[in-house]
């Protein structure tokens, strides 16, 4: 747990928070945006909501307490992420598809605090009703996108363990998937027959080659997966064989990129939030099928996205 | 480990076995294919492949000694399945598709045996080079089948950890393809994020909603497998959330078999190999896309593969 024991008076306009399921992060901000300090801490939701001795507003305290100036009260800490869940600090309920930035603001839910000196905004989640979907704290990052990119049409693509893909046209959100590629793809080379075939060989033409074949077959993901296992057995004695991490994690983002490009209309565009080696694969697949994708820093992201909540809750409440 | 001290005496013609990976059967057999007794052992692949002390042939002969009458020479032995691995008794190479049962039977290996009372033939998988697929243990299945039903055209289907669907044309097996669907369900109920989901309960009716669902969005697998979850999440609170397993199960098959409606051809027919649970949810997915699809019993069949594979090497010689 780091925190930042630095007061910084008048300058402090607001506290952006970030919960997540097994984190947590804080800024202080000023009022034209500008970050002041962070601090972080592994005290996300299910450490908090496992241990009878912690509340979220005390953990929450012990990061900031140092960065409130004497006087204060009421200071606005915006909060996105699984704080707003059913086992967080107060159930922010989903809004639904489709939805503006403002929609999701106005949605937030101000838990009862003890301590005075802050005043909490706990933003909502997203759902999506007949095809069933749900997200809490990528909305987040998707209005950060939007605030930068205000004429974006197309899908947003926030690869993770549970990877989301977003629709946006007209500032609104209008619909979103998640695919457990991630997880699938973690389950199949730890727990499955796949395990013997997976190492840390890599090899990159191999994994265009899957994510080729994903989009050629897009069905048979099911039989795909098997391929990574057959394709070493038959290969004949002496020949190398792709690496099966590789082919593996080809076929398993392969299928997911195959089946939102199935949904992509004429004009629309993808672009990618995240950074590292999974959004790099992203980044990869599909340029395999021709789609430039720019990566957009995931924690500015979220950071843009509660100062628009900020923006439209707080600014606007002082202008009124 | 059953074992029958019976001496059939002159009725004994042959021994039929299914060497597995986790199991092995064998079957008294007289010269009109009637069975004379049988046996079985845990002792598969796997478990003489791990222990030193064990052979293959001294873990059959504890199970067919007592069937052998005195001064018997040379009493044919007809072995299917893992016993013919890289791992197993005698590695016995693959045949490629397409194959002719006499193909199979011709590709036979004959390992060296002490005990002169016995001779053995281990006969081979099969594979399928491009679309990389393998099998062991099942061909003698689709022989079994291919000899009760001579004019069969079109697919059977063999549902199991690793299912496996082949196609059937012109008295040959013309191509196959195996599905993980089966370690996957395990995996998503027992590994996932989905196990919270998953239950005993279980409803048909959700079952069947989802293999339909699986068909309308056959390339949308990773995606729909997050519903199983969300659905519950996203519904009003008071209503009835359809059983995780259930939509899960339904998923999982109904995706496998999206993929191969996929690719069957006016005419061609669906067939049905096993026994259980399982292959009932295989009959009622077929059924959800008005594919009647009889079940044929897995034992009889392998029994008809290994006879058809007798009567090819043994009484054809015989006769010669």
């Amino acid at each position: 747990m780091t925190a930042l024991n630095q007061d910084y008076g008048t300058s402090l306009s607001w506290i952006a928070v970030d919960w997540g399921t097994s984190n947590l992060r804080v800024w202080a901000m000023d009022d034209k945006a500008n970050i002041l300090g962070s601090a972080e801490s592994p005290l996300g939701m299910n450490a908090i909501a496992g241990d009878p001795k912690l509340s979220f507003e005390a953990v929450l305290l012990g990061l900031i307490d140092g960065w409130l100036p004497e006087g204060v009260m009421g200071l606005p800490v915006m909060i996105c992420g699984m704080a707003g869940a059913k086992q967080g600090w107060l159930e922010a309920p989903y809004c639904d598809v489709p939805a503006r930035p403002s929609d999701l603001a106005q949605g937030a839910v101000k838990p009862n605090v003890n301590d005075p000196r802050i005043s909490v905004f706990i933003l909502p989640g997203l759902c999506q009703r007949g095809d069933s979907d749900v997200m809490r704290g990528e909305e987040t990052q998707l209005v950060g996108f939007m605030a930068g990119h205000p004429d974006f049409s197309g899908w947003v693509c926030l690869p993770g363990t549970h990877s989301k893909w977003a629709r946006i046209a007209g500032g609104e959100i209008t619909a979103f998937r998640t695919y457990m590629s991630g997880e699938v793809f973690a389950l199949l080379s730890n727990n499955s027959i796949l395990k013997h075939s997976v190492d840390d060989t890599w090899d990159d033409a191999a994994f265009a080659d899957a994510v080729r074949a994903a989009r050629t077959q897009p069905t048979a993901f099911l039989h795909s997966l098997f391929g990574v296992r057959a394709g070493a057995l038959v290969a004949p004695a002496g020949t190398s064989v792709p690496p099966g991490a590789s082919v593996l994690s080809g076929t398993v983002i392969g299928t997911e990129i195959a089946d939102v490009l199935g949904l992509l209309e004429p004009g629309e565009n993808i672009a990618l939030i995240g950074a590292g080696k999974l959004a790099s694969l992203y980044q990869a697949a599909l340029a395999v099928h021709h789609h430039k994708a720019a990566l957009q820093d995931g924690a500015a992201i979220t950071l843009a996205g509660l100062s628009q909540a900020y923006g439209t809750l707080i600014s606007a409440s002082k202008e009124n």
